[in-house]
């Protein structure tokens, strides 16, 4: 087993290059400030193996969904990333082909995502690794976008497809089976590896289109659920409006209660978000823009609650699927 | 077992009423801006049970050494504190009233620091409770105080007393006996509960005493290798000169191996700092101002390394203690 100062100097220091503010992890703590007229943005997430990643899971995809989850909190409030801390908790039995593969999987995603590594712990432990990561990023002054600013009568949008990462887990997991190879890679690569929709987030700050927006981490209901609570508004969507893959589309067709996994699921890092109704058209021009689906499934409307309406044009049951850790 | 959302409800939110930035945790992330001409200044810490701290230890006493270890990082760099994230790991058999205890403890100790808290993650663990906490301070632009300062010459200081959080842990885990109770009170409490030096740091820095600043947590010779280290310098010590507490020279004198684990058991959570030759005389004003020892141990010398020198003025074999934690 390696030390914690050589894992440091050998794995976690090369991330930290050029990293403005880092200091080389060579001093206590990072210093950063942001440009004049922007506040910094921090949002913070813990993956533990065994609940949130498989142990066998390939370490550089655990390690850029780690980075991933953050980043997508920070597309939904708008932001640009700038660096991230992190704290690396191991157990005596994990190798350093694990390690030298999460570094890796981080290091690719720096270039990818324009972050570097600002400071972070690694220390042991006598349970499974835990990995928490801290991303920090900037919005101009006062403009983060919120989840309490819709107002009834918007427009809710949802970005790419729901439900692929969710179905694909229950792959993974042995629990559901699929007749297509393409179809078991797409579901189980959307599961290791978000695309948080960075551009999507910073354009509709910057157009100034979204009233409210989210990424949708603990299930499209719930998550729309957050929106409805913070801005004191009901919604009314239809189950038929979501936009689905190829892949749970036939899912879908051969068991509809895929359907419900797919609308609860969670872990799809899209954004979804509010527009007021003047603005709704500009939305398929971003769309375009960004070469990205983004998708009208319903309106605000109501006093409270998520109501989701099923092909059949009756609210459906949806049970507590996707909500909480516990 | 409470859920997710019900702990953060019932728990989290209190601490984060009226932290500017923290938007009620019912947003994607925290969002801050350090005033005018200040940086902002990051540092993580994880704790983990049975390694960092003790499973029956008091709940409030592990919240306030989670979020003291950290502010001690803010302090090293001459930082004020203004709110922290939380990942908040957690097995099913934790039961409510530890998390009570823990939030208690939180809410104590941001008074105290006049911090709070900024946002976090909720999660579930098969593994032993697991704590990370990121605090954010500020300093003056460009001018944290850093550990690669240090010149040939300039002199080294500590603040407080050296070894009693490690000789406390000893007493903890029942390695170690005193004959007064009094002294298992203190160093148990120094082990339990650390004074990080805000005020200190922020003096140094105000002042321009400090070339170099590092806060004693692996040890106070690891630790004064790692300025050393950073500067590419040398320093030497007198092991004499280093300020014992009377409960652990009373430790020291009927072992003299004690002495070894106050020099490299860390935990202290002290701040050590180096300071030009001419500026030395200001030191000791600083510490009637403070009301805080502040104790001259030593002088940058040579090339490299850290050399301590016992009674008998050879240099004494200290080991690898208190350097790492794997």
């Amino acid at each position: 087993m390696l030390g914690e100062f050589e894992i440091i100097a050998r794995y976690f220091a090369p991330l930290a290059e050029g990293t403005p503010g880092a200091l080389g992890l060579g001093d206590d703590a990072a210093v950063l400030s942001p440009p004049a007229g922007e506040d910094l943005v921090f949002t913070t997430d813990t993956i533990v193996s065994g609940v949130h990643f498989l142990s066998d899971d390939p370490p550089d995809q655990v390690a850029r969904k780690l980075l991933r989850v953050n980043l997508s909190d920070l597309a939904a409030m708008g932001a640009r990333p700038l660096g991230y801390l992190l704290s690396f908790t191991l157990p005596a039995t994990v190798d350093e082909a694990w390690i030298e593969g999460f570094a890796q999987g981080l290091a690719s995603d720096q270039d990818t995502y324009a972050v570097g590594l600002l400071g972070g712990d690694t220390t042991s432990t006598p349970g499974p690794t835990t990995l928490s990561l801290t991303a920090v990023g900037r919005v101009p002054a006062g403009r983060a976008l919120r989840r309490g600013g819709a107002k009834l009568g918007d427009i809710v949008f949802v970005s790419g497809t729901i439900g692929d990462s969710a179905l694909g887990l229950e792959i993974l997991q042995g629990r559901r089976t699929v007749e297509m190879e393409s179809d078991r890679e797409r579901l189980v690569d959307r599961y290791r590896l978000p695309r948080p929709r960075m551009a999507l987030g910073r354009e509709l700050l910057e157009r100034g289109l979204a009233s409210a927006a989210i990424d949708v981490s603990d299930g499209l209901a719930a998550d729309l659920g957050h929106i409805c609570a913070s801005s004191g508004v009901g919604a009314e969507i239809d189950a038929v409006d979501v936009p689905l893959s190829a892949a749970v589309q036939r899912l879908v067709e051969s068991d509809a209660g895929c359907l419900v996994t797919a609308l609860t699921g969670g872990d799809d890092y899209e954004l979804m978000f509010t527009v007021p109704e003047r603005l709704a058209g500009e939305v398929g021009k971003l769309a375009v823009e960004l070469d990205l689906p983004l998708t009208r499934i319903g309106v605000l409307a109501g006093a409270g609650g998520v109501i989701v309406r099923g092909a059949d044009g009756e609210a459906m049951e949806l049970g507590p699927g996707g909500w909480t850790h516990f």
